[in-house]
C-alpha cells in the first residue's frame, strides 16, 4: 500500500496562525518532548532493564507520553516529510515493539515494576489508557509510513486485551478508569478492517457504568460518589451531563461517537450529542476550556466557571477539539464547528508557547498577584511536568490542525475553518487564501477542478457576510450554517467569502457567577485578553469598559507580525486611600487599553492577564 | 484562695447578641461537644486502654479537643455557676490527670499508640499544641474552682517539658509546628508566679526560625519553602508579614505579646504589632476572617482575599480576637479594638449556628451553586469534624465574650465594645445599657462608685458621636480613639454615648482583585450580607447597588427578635437569552433587597449568600 492510497487528502496549512505552530511543532515541540522523554527515562524504560531497587521506576503513565510523541512524529511526517525524523521514529518503534511480551501484552510498568498487578486496578492505573495511545501511534505510523510492524504488534496487543476482557466466563467485565482505548480501537478497526477491534471498543463502552459496577466490585475502598469522576456512575447512554475528569470524559465521548458511527447506534450518538450540548452550553469557558476545577481535573456544575481558579487543562481542550470534530463530521452542523473553532484558536493554542517548548497544564482566564492557588505553574508555562500529558499531546495535536479545519472527500469539500491552505486529493486541488482568523475575506480558488460540492461554513460569530462565485453574488441559503455549492468546478473558479469581523463585547450567561458584571472581547473566533505587559500600570481588575466601547485595531509589540491587537478607551478605578476597607468609593479616570488574543498571552515574560473585564451596566 | 480573689472583675453580658450566644454555649455547645468527644472516643482515650490492633486509635490532636471543652466549662462556670457542670468538669479533670505518666508527660496518642515517637516530629504532630491546651484548661479550672489539682499536674508536665527542651546539652532546641504552648505557658506563669514557665515560653519563641533551623535539621523530607507555613522561616522578631497556617500564626503572635509584656521586650512587641498591621491592613476579610486559602489553611499574599474560595477558619478568627485583645490591652489604642470588634460580631459568630451545635470550619463570603470547591461543609454548618478544633474552640470562646468587651481594673474601666453588661469588681459596679450593636445609644450607669477612670471607645466605624455626663455635654477629646473621664464616680452617675449608626457602603481596597466593582454593607460593627432566603428569585451575583443606595432598616423573618435587617432598592441583571456566550448585554430591572448580619446567615436552611455586591461605578 502506498502513502497516496492511505491518504485520501492532503491538507497543507499556510496561514499565519496554525502553520507557524506546525513548523514549531516539527522543529521544537517534538524534539524537546523526545529529549524530555529520553532524559526522564521514559524511552529507555522500554528496554525493560529496570530492576527492583533501581531508582526511577517506570510510571504507569509513561508509555502514553512516548506513544503520543510517536503519534505526533507520524502525523508530522504526513504533512512534512523528514527522513531524519522518519529514521528516528522507526528506531523508536523497534524499541517499543521489542518490549512486547509473548502473550502480546505491552506495558513497561506492569512488566518490570509490578508484573503481578496486571489489570488489577483498572480505575486508577493507566494500562488500557497507555494501550490506547500505543494503538493510536501505531495507526498513525502505518498511515504515515506504510510500515505494518507497529500496527501488527498493536493488533497482537489488542487481540490479547480482547482475550482478557469480555462477557465470557473467565474474562473481566472491566473497562478503563481513564478512557482512550475506545477511540483507539475504532482507529485500529478502520486501519485494518478487523471488526473484532470495533467489538472490543463497543464492549468497553457498553460495560461502562453497567450494574453491578465493575469499579465498586473490584476496588474495596471506592465510594459510589467517586464513580462520576470516571464517567462510570451510570451506563453511558443514560448520562445527561458532562461529569468528572474532563480529559477522560471527552476521550470517552469521542469513542462513543466512533462506535455509534460504525455500528449505526443512534442511541449512543444521541447520548454523545446530549453530553456535548451540556458541556458546550453549560460547562465550557469562552476560550473552549473545559474541566473547571483542579480537584479531580474535573467538570463541576452548570455555570461553575471561575476564572482565577480555572483548570481548563490543555489536554481537555485538545480532546474537546477531537470530540467536536467527530460530531461535526457526523452531523455536518455548524454548531460543532463553532465549538471546534473556539477551542482551536483559544485554549487549544494557549497551552503552548510560541517558541513551542513550554506548556500550560491549566489555562486560567485571570491571573494576578492574588491568584496564587495554582502557583507558578499557571502564571508561567513549564518545560515539562511529572505527569506530562499536555506537552506530548501537543506533539500530536499540532500536525492535525489542518485535518481539523476541513473535510475533503472525493465528491465534496467542507471548509469548516477557512485558514489559508492547499487541499488536494484525487478529485481536486483547492487553495484557500486570506489572512483568517485576522481577516474575514477568504478566497477559495479551484486549482484543479472536478464535480464536487463545496460547503463553506458561515461561523456562528458572524452576523453579516456575503459570498461571490467568480465575482457574482451567490445564493445565500444556508444548511446548518453551511453554504453549499455543487457544480462541475473548473480550474480558476473562485469563491470569495466576506465575513464581517469586528471586535465584539461578548456577555456570559448571567448564571455564571464568576463573570457577573463582566464581558469578554472577541473578534472573529479569537477571544481577547488584557495582559499587563501591554497595559503597564493598569490594574486589570479595576478596568471598566464602556457599555459601547469604541474599538480600534492595532499591533501588539513582541507578538507575531500578523497579530491584530484591539484598543479602546475605558475607565479605571483607583483610590487615594490605602485603607483595606473604607466608606469612600474609588475614583474613575480614563485609560487606554490594548487587548491581545488570549492564546498568545504569557509569551513576553510573566504578566497579569484577564479575559473577562468589568463593563458598565446597561441603563434599565 | 476564694473565687472572688482570683477574679478581679466579673463581667456579665446582658445584650441581645453575645448574651444569648453565651447561654447557648452553656446549654448546647458545651454539652454537644462533650457528647461528640465521648462518642468519638476522645474522653475514654484518657483511660489509656487502647492497644495495638484496636480500632479507632487516639489521634495526635484529640487531647486538645477535650482540653478546649474543659477550658470552656471552666470559663462558663465563672459567669454561670452550675453545680452539675462543675461536678462533670471535676470528674473529667480526674480522668485527664490520671493519664499523666510518672515523668509528668501527658499525651494519649504518644502514650498508647506511638510511645516510641515522643517529641520526634514537632512539626507535624501536635504534642506541644495539646500540652498548651491542657495548660490553658488547667489555668481556667483553677481560676473557676480554686482547685489546684489540674494546675499542679500541668505544672509537673510543664516542668518535664522544660527538662526536655532548652539550650543545654542533651536538650532539644525545638519548638512546636503548631504554636499554642507559648501563650499557655505565660498563663501558667501568671497563675503560679513561677518564672520558669515564662522562661520556657520565651525559649520557644526565641528559638523559632533561628539558624540552624530545627525543623530542617530533624525532618529530612522538609523543604525550606515549607517553613513559612509554620512561621519558622526566620526568627519571629524579623518577620514582617503574617504567613502560613493562620491559626498557628495568631496563636504564636498572642504568645509573642504575652512574653513581650512580661519581659519588657519591645523588639518582640514591635514585631507582633508589625505582623498585626500586615494582617489587618492587607490580609483580613471585612468579616475579620483570616487565612484565605484551604491549602495549608493559610495566609496567601497581600490583598489575596477571594470570596467564594475563602477559608477564614473559625479558629483563626477566634485566635485573631485573642491577639487583637492582647495588643489592645498593651497599647490601649482603638485600632486594635476596631479589629477585635469586627472579628467578634462577624466571623467570630458566623462559625456557629444560632442553635449552637453546628459549625462552619471555613467562613466563605460568597456561596452559590457554582461555589462547589469546599463542598457542602461550607454551605451548611456541620455538627462535628474529624479535626474538630472549631466546635471545641467555641466552647471556650463564647464564655470569654464579656472579657473581650472591656478591661476592668481597680482604677479604670475601659469599655471597648459597649454591649449591655454588668461589670463589678472591688472598686465599682457599672451597668452598660442599650441595644448595641443594633443601636448606637449607650448608657453607662455607675451603680456603686469610686475614684477611677472610665475610658469609652469611639469606634472606627463611627463618624458622628456625642457624649453626656449626667445630661451635660462632655469634652470630646480622644486619646487613641478613647474618651477618658477620671473622677470620683458617685452612685447614679450616668454617661450617655450616642454613636451615629447608619448603613454604609464599604469599599474594599482596589488591589483586592476579588472585590473589584463590589462593595459591602456595614452598619455599626456588623457586616451585612444578602442571603437568598430573604431575596427569593434574585440572582445575587447579578445584583447591582446604586452608587448612593437609599437604605431602610427593617426586620428579617426567622432571626432573633432584635436583629436589624437593611433594605434597599437596587438593579438586577437578567437575560432572556439562554446562550452561554452572546453579544447582547443583560437587561436591568429593579429589585428590592434585604440584607442581614453576616454572622446570622445559614440559620434558616441552605441558601446562597454574598457579602460583596456589585455597585454602580462613580461617574468620573
Amino acid at each position: 500500500m502506498t502513502k497516496d492510497k492511505i491518504h485520501s487528502a492532503q491538507i497543507l496549512l499556510c496561514d499565519s496562525v496554525f502553520a507557524p505552530r506546525q513548523k514549531t511543532g516539527h522543529d521544537v515541540t517534538i524534539p524537546s518532548s523526545l529529549k524530555c522523554c529520553r532524559e526522564t527515562g521514559r524511552i529507555d524504560a522500554f528496554r525493560l532493564q529496570w530492576k527492583k531497587g533501581d531508582p526511577n521506576p517506570p510510571h504507569v503513565f509513561w508509555d502514553s507520553d512516548v506513544a503520543k510523541v510517536l503519534e505526533g512524529m507520524a502525523e508530522m511526517l504526513m504533512i512534512h516529510p523528514d527522513p531524519a525524523m522518519e529514521k528516528e521514529l522507526d528506531e523508536l518503534v523497534d524499541l517499543i515493539v521489542s518490549a512486547q511480551q509473548d502473550d502480546g501484552y505491552l506495558n513497561v510498568h506492569f512488566t518490570v515494576v509490578e508484573p503481578e498487578k496486571r489489570w488489577s486496578n483498572l480505575g486508577d492505573w493507566h494500562e488500557l489508557y497507555c494501550a490506547g495511545h500505543l494503538i493510536e501511534a501505531a495507526v498513525a505510523h502505518f498511515q504515515a509510513t506504510g510500515s505494518r510492524k507497529f500496527l501488527e504488534a498493536m493488533c497482537r496487543y489488542a487481540d490479547y486485551i480482547a482475550s482478557a476482557f469480555g462477557p465470557a466466563p473467565g474474562q473481566k467485565r472491566g473497562y478503563p478508569g481513564h478512557e482512550e482505548i475506545e477511540l483507539a480501537l475504532v482507529k485500529l478497526y478502520r486501519a485494518t478492517g478487523e471488526k473484532r477491534y470495533l467489538n472490543l471498543a463497543k464492549f468497553f463502552i457498553d460495560e461502562r457504568g453497567a450494574a453491578p459496577n465493575y469499579f465498586l466490585e473490584t476496588e474495596k475502598s471506592l465510594a459510589p460518589e467517586q464513580l462520576p469522576n470516571r464517567q462510570a456512575h451510570k451506563p453511558v447512554r443514560e448520562q445527561e451531563q458532562a461529569v468528572g475528569h474532563a480529559v477522560r470524559a471527552v476521550y470517552l465521548y469521542c469513542g462513543m461517537v466512533d462506535v455509534a458511527v460504525e455500528t449505526g447506534d443512534s442511541t449512543l450518538l444521541d447520548a454523545a450529542i446530549r453530553l456535548f450540548d451540556n458541556l458546550s452550553q453549560r460547562r465550557m469557558y469562552i476560550t473552549g476550556g473545559i474541566g473547571s476545577t483542579s480537584i479531580g481535573e474535573a467538570f463541576t456544575v452548570d455555570f461553575g466557571l471561575p476564572n482565577d481558579t480555572a483548570y481548563a487543562e490543555s489536554c481537555a481542550a485538545i480532546g474537546l477539539a477531537f470530540f467536536a470534530k467527530r460530531l461535526l463530521d457526523v452531523t455536518k452542523e455548524g454548531k460543532y464547528a463553532d465549538v471546534l473553532e473556539r477551542v482551536l484558536y483559544n485554549n487549544g493554542l494557549s497551552g503552548i508557547s510560541l517558541i513551542g517548548d513550554e506548556f500550560f497544564y491549566a489555562n486560567l482566564l485571570e491571573v494576578n498577584d492574588a491568584t496564587h492557588e495554582h502557583g507558578v505553574t499557571c502564571k508561567k508555562r513549564q518545560k515539562w511536568f511529572g505527569c506530562s500529558c499536555c506537552p506530548t499531546n501537543y506533539c500530536r495535536f499540532l500536525p492535525q490542525l489542518g485535518m481539523l479545519c476541513c473535510k475533503a472527500g472525493e465528491k465534496y469539500l467542507r471548509i469548516d475553518i477557512p485558514a489559508a491552505a492547499r487541499i488536494s486529493n484525487d478529485a481536486y486541488d483547492v487553495r484557500i487564501d486570506g489572512n483568517y482568523p485576522y481577516d474575514g475575506n477568504i478566497t477559495v480558488t479551484i486549482a484543479r477542478g472536478g464535480a464536487f460540492t463545496l460547503a463553506l461554513r458561515i461561523p456562528g460569530w458572524c452576523a453579516n457576510w456575503s459570498v461571490e462565485l467568480n465575482g457574482v453574488a451567490a445564493d445565500k441559503v444556508l444548511e446548518a450554517s453551511y453554504l453549499k455549492m455543487t457544480r462541475e468546478w473548473k480550474s480558476g473558479d473562485r469563491v470569495t467569502l466576506k465575513l464581517e469581523m469586528k471586535p465584539e463585547v461578548i456577555y456570559p450567561h448571567p448564571e455564571i457567577a464568576a463573570d457577573a458584571g463582566k464581558a469578554a472581547i472577541q473578534r472573529g473566533p479569537l477571544v481577547y485578553c488584557l495582559e499587563s505587559v501591554d497595559n503597564p500600570g493598569v490594574s486589570l481588575p479595576n478596568v471598566i469598559l464602556p457599555s459601547v466601547p469604541e474599538f480600534h485595531l492595532g499591533k501588539a509589540s513582541g507578538l507575531p507580525e500578523d497579530t491584530v491587537a484591539i484598543r479602546c478607551r475605558a475607565k479605571e478605578e483607583t483610590s487615594s486611600s490605602d485603607a483595606l476597607y473604607r466608606n469612600t468609593p474609588p475614583e474613575c479616570h480614563d485609560v487606554d487599553l490594548c487587548f491581545i488574543p488570549y492564546a498568545l498571552w504569557q509569551n513576553r515574560g510573566e504578566s497579569s492577564m484577564q479575559v473577562f473585564v468589568r463593563v458598565t451596566p446597561e441603563k434599565s
